[in-house]
């Protein structure tokens, strides 16, 4: 049975070891919410799964740990696990399908877990993880359908509780339902008033239809950019705590959570991963209208984002707000002309940064095509630019 | 004269508008020293500059505070001002140059200040700041060179004395010198066991070309991604004050600028101004060896970096390390060589980003160019790509 105790016992334990992640206020993201951010992305590993993954080994008997520990995972359990594991002094083994990425093999591995890459999927790793902890008699960590790991995942609730005592709400993201059902049951111990409300990816509402249901659905597939909550199905545990304790769950779109990705990094100064943004991408996209003017938290759990997704979310939200644009310009195919519009859009107070010419045959036999990549101020600037070069004679497609 | 009574005055003043940045353990950045972030790029307003502009306003006399503020800057200073003095209730104007970014303008005038732009460059904007001082009775909020502005920088050396007991130095950026001196001061007042380093642009070295030649030096220019410290002058309080209490300054370069910057993105999940990292470049580019296994606070002092810039700093950042590759590659001009060339890149696991396709003139009258741009996942990747497309007869130039 999961108690309030228990998650205090779970501070206790992890005082040892996790970060008492700050809540920051962050005025800067909205004006319509009083806005608070636990910036659980600033844990040690980049996210909060490290609180479980160490809380449910300190549980572990001497024997047990004398063995070590087994997880599955591509992402942040692996890595809480790998290091929770190596501060108790055990070992780990992490099984990984083959095809995650070297980043995160290498992170794993750097904090010291043996790595079993598998052919396959998560799926066909999961099912290797089983067979390894049976031959070698590894305990098996689970990543969200375990009490202690529950336990560990609820001290995120209770630092809460204290550090923003007149909350209205507090948003976590959901993939197995770990994080929320330990926030959930500690805040509704503590502070029952305050909201707890979850987001899913749109493209992975396990736990959404399964509320909804009113029974565990599992989703023949999933696909979302918040790798970290691609879920196929709740936990059993996490099922009923949610359902119990949560007031609700929505979903976020992947282009509303790349919105919400890039507006924490250029507003708050943070990274955070796809799962770690949901919470402000539900926020910022107006899917808790109840919320205006309320004193919310969103929790964000975790900042492991691929710095090469990072540079595509910044560059589609370049271009999505008009800071960045590329140019098609039709010119008639004799000298001077590339010179010309280079120089109307230096007038025009924009930044080229390519240039490609080319002779089109599309354009018919005289003329030519250039197209420029530019950086701009905003949408009105790509307009005033466009004026100027049609003014000129120039034809833009 | 400045007193720690002062600085906790200060500290007392503040509590009530500014955050009370935490200290996170940055173990993921480097293992050769203990290393910890102060953490005031998640300051409200971006940087830590709320402190001296908040704490100055406060001292203003009623009279003063009627009449309002004004301040000359294109940066953190700018919207420090401008949001100290919305939070006292008094007006603001600002001085800037006006090829400032757009983005700086914006927020300084959400801030709620009045923006006057200049023609010209930073030092006409200065002057122009006086002239608006006497002709309006504002009084001039100076960016470092005042005793109470120090005194609110100075708070962000208190907190670190309680926050991190043990610490054996604490390395800060230097500009105008106006944190590093009230750190400095703060810091030997409370615990004179700690040394206090500085840190420079290679391209704005006034504080340490003052401090090596024992007497304040002008630069006749700066230059440096670092603009929140491009200072051609270190102020007069400043310069006396780092000369008795500061242990040290050293420069960096600007490529060490743009790792740290990514470093503390990728590792940290936190966005630093190029000012914001120049002690953790410093620090990882082996410039205080004396620290080594030390236990050292670096101040990331500000994280109001364009997006812009920062999407920059990581495209060369992959590059840098080898995750991100152009290769132009020579072909014959014929059907399937595309097709033959793709395969090969797909059979070596690397994503293709992008493909340009040309017949080029300089590879003779049969040949055609192809340029793919990579993703990759580092040099050796890289490597084995170019041999597995030598091996089936590519050249690659």
């Amino acid at each position: 049975m999961l108690t309030l105790d228990k998650i205090r016992d779970a501070e206790t334990v992890l005082s040892e070891v996790t970060h008492r992640t700050d809540v920051i206020r962050a005025s800067k993201l909205t004006d319509e919410y009083d806005l608070f951010l636990k910036t659980e992305n600033l844990q040690i590993t980049g996210s909060f799964k490290i609180r479980g993954a160490y809380y449910k080994i300190s549980r572990l008997s001497d024997e047990e740990k004398a063995r070590g520990v087994i997880a599955c995972s591509a992402g942040n359990h692996a890595q809480g696990v790998a290091m929770a594991a190596a501060k108790s002094g055990i070992r780990s083994l992490i099984c990984l399908p083959a095809g995650a990425p070297i980043s995160k093999v290498e992170a794993t591995k750097k904090y010291g877990a043996e790595v079993c890459l598998v052919q396959g999927v998560y799926d066909d790793a999961y099912q290797r993880a089983l067979e390894l902890k049976e031959e070698r008699g590894y305990t098996f960590i689970h990543p969200f359908d375990d009490e202690d790991v529950i336990a560990g995942q609820g001290t995120v609730g209770l630092e809460l509780a204290e550090q923003l005592k007149d909350m209205d709400a507090v948003i976590v993201p959901v993939g197995g339902g770990g994080l929320i059902s330990g926030v959930a049951f500690a805040i509704k111990s503590l502070v029952p008033h305050v909201k707890v409300l979850g987001v899913q990816a749109a493209g992975a509402p396990s736990m959404l239809h399964s509320l909804k249901d009113g029974r565990i659905e599992t989703l023949s597939s999933v696909s979302t950019i918040a790798d970290g909550i691609a879920v196929k199905q709740p936990g059993s545990l996490t099922y009923e705590l949610c359902r119990r304790y949560v007031n609700g769950v929505v979903t976020v779109s992947d282009e509303e959570i790349a919105r919400a990705i890039l507006a924490l990094l250029e507003k708050e100064k943070m990274v955070a991963e796809g799962a770690g943004a949901v919470p402000v991408a539900a926020l910022l996209a107006g899917k808790f209208p109840e919320l205006k003017g309320k004193r919310v938290c969103c929790v964000v759990s975790g900042g492991n984002i691929d710095v090469t997704s990072l540079s595509r979310i910044i560059d589609r939200g370049l271009l999505m707000s008009g800071r960045k644009c590329t140019l098609n310009i039709e010119v008639l195919d004799q000298p001077g002309q590339l010179f010309k519009v280079a120089g109307i859009i230096a007038d025009c107070g924009a930044n080229i940064t390519s240039v490609h010419h080319e002779h089109a045959s599309e354009t018919g036999i005289i003329g030519c095509f250039v197209r420029i990549d530019l950086e701009t101020r905003d949408f009105d600037h790509i307009a005033d630019i466009k004026r100027s070069l049609k003014s000129q004679g120039f034809k833009i497609s």
